[in-house]
């Protein structure tokens, strides 16, 4: 990708057209002679297809699975939208960094490397080692006044995203975020490429009651008419922000130039995922959605991209972590394709003729 | 256990109420007090309490982690009920002990010790690290036209499951099955025990067409009716078999009497949880309910046992292959309770006062 504001550079290889004509139909193959009933697998057989077209192989491997959260403050949380005061942003990423918060905790349990990248939060950090600078700038402007990034910024936060994407070994890439107010950013994302009211796309976020979820609806009732006039991915992600939405979308979109396989998390990153869907369609092959979160709006988000993601257990954290919680699901779709024995090799009778 | 059919040595000890009075405030408390908005983990956080209080405590552990899968066959199956011969059940015997079975691929990659027990193979094994004989005898009788086992063979596999589970190390016990016509087993067992209609009870197991589910819904009614006298749950296990389900049955039992966290497969597993049920309702309290089968008349099994497994892949293959796919979500359960820092430990805001 060039730091140019052109989309073309990120067009994204299509699974099924560039893969060699035979290989959908040997993968197929490949799993129906497994040891069980046809289709018996469910949801991991398209898993293990997925990971044959992305690698172009019918024996895909999984290495060295990489965790990303970018970090991001949001100028719109002075209108009183997120349940927590914006300063978590900066207090979250320390915990990240101290290993305590719930994306470490799955991701040492996955074997996944993390690592955190400030791409915008409000405050300065010391150095770390699992700490990646990128810092755009102190917090996105507040979008009910004017854009939240100024299309350099914007430029420059996908740019992070890509880069740090570009850098990373292995063929996994998971990507969190943590930025109070960002599901803001992420509804008016989806309201406006979706074209979706906003009462079917706001939800509670961190925890808002009621009232404050009113509140929420009627600012970004607001910022939306304000910004009527964005229209391509670029300016609505300029409009709404934030940093870590638009890294997240970068980083996604040479991911999938790379090949690499991507696990999209819950709201937020699916928010990107739909503007990367909007830059470069063929993004999703090479995307996993892992779980669909109780944060109202995610369905319909879902929805507008086609996709039924694995998980539902009712998770509305971000982080990453629904992420790195679907991942032994793909790891399992691999290891059949894989491992498992055919009815030839285990010597296994096939199913009776028909009565 | 005794091998007398008495049930009472297998009363279970109720959770709840043998929990120190306090402890579910404090594991509750310790949830809550994460660095993450409340309830934002969902599922898990049940998941987590529900571990605390197995083990009557708030640092759980998962330890050993145990798959068994039983075998056995079924006389029914002469009367054409399953879309593959019996003789599937010895071939895929065989081939959980050579390794090549999905139970194998993914009790590796979840690190379970995997064995099989064969109680009622209708053939002849050589032995085999992995294999542990306690056959009661080469297959069940026809249900069509007599009880699939007698009083005496039902208790021999009840105690059968329960001595192996004995014998086991580690707190966490997954049970699979393999038992070609065994969904007809386990249709007949919950029709009975649920007071379902076999039409919302039957499906096509292993692959059965329309006519061939038509078949096998008019040949289970035929059965139903044979054996309307049987009412308890020991006479409707005798009536409809199989062993593998009676020894489930006995293993989840004592498993619970143990202490032990019990990973509840698909239908046929659901259908022994039913039975255990019954006999002694704490079971439950033990039981993770991993995977919603695509087999009809899972979802109205677990409607009758009030639960609402964990994953809904459309998996229904058995052997246990969904209980091992839904254990790294207990075990970020147990990470999540026991590594996961508090907003006093990382110094993270609280949510701010409704406005």
């Amino acid at each position: 990708m060039s730091d140019s504001n052109s989309t073309v550079a990120w067009a994204t290889p299509d699974v099924l057209t560039t893969a060699c004509a035979d290989l959908q139909g040997q993968l197929r193959q490949a799993i129906d002679c497994k040891t069980k009933p046809l289709g018996a697998l469910g949801r991991l057989e398209g898993l293990a297809l997925q990971l044959g077209l992305i690698q172009q192989t019918r024996q895909p491997t999984l290495t060295q699975p990489q965790m990303v959260v970018f970090a991001g403050d949001h100028g719109l949380t002075a209108e009183g939208v997120s349940a927590f005061p914006q300063a978590v942003t900066a207090q979250m990423v320390l915990n990240m960094l101290g290993g305590g918060a719930a994306v470490n905790v799955f991701a040492r349990q996955m074997s996944f490397a993390l690592r955190v990248v400030d791409v915008g939060v409000a405050a300065s950090f010391a150095p770390h080692p699992l700490l990646d600078s990128q810092k755009v700038a102190p917090g996105t402007r507040n979008s009910l006044f004017e854009p939240a990034m100024s299309p350099d910024q914007a430029q420059a936060a996908l740019a992070a995203g890509a880069r740090v994407v570009r850098a990373l070994p292995g063929n996994v890439v998971a990507f969190g975020e943590m930025g109070i107010g960002n599901t803001a950013s992420a509804t008016l994302i989806l309201a406006k490429l979706a074209d979706l009211p906003l009462a079917s796309a706001t939800g509670r976020g961190t925890g808002l009651n009621d009232e404050q979820l009113a509140h929420k609806i009627s600012v970004l009732r607001k910022v939306l008419a304000r910004h009527a006039a964005a229209q391509s991915p670029l300016e609505i992600l300029q409009a709404f922000g934030g940093f870590e939405i638009a890294a997240i979308t970068g980083a996604m979109l040479v991911a999938a130039h790379e090949r690499r396989l991507i696990l999209v998390d819950g709201f937020i990153a699916s928010a990107a995922a739909l503007l990367a869907h909007a830059m470069a369609p063929n993004v999703l092959d090479y995307c996993v959605f892992s779980h669909t979160s109780a944060e109202h709006g995610h369905n319909a988000l879902l929805g507008a991209l086609g996709q039924e993601p694995l998980l539902q257990l009712g998770l509305r954290l971000g982080e990453g972590t629904g992420a790195l919680l679907a991942y032994p699901l793909v790891q399992a779709a691999c290891n059949m394709l894989c491992e498992m024995a055919t009815f030839a090799q285990a010597g296994v009778s096939a199913k009776e003729a028909p009565l």
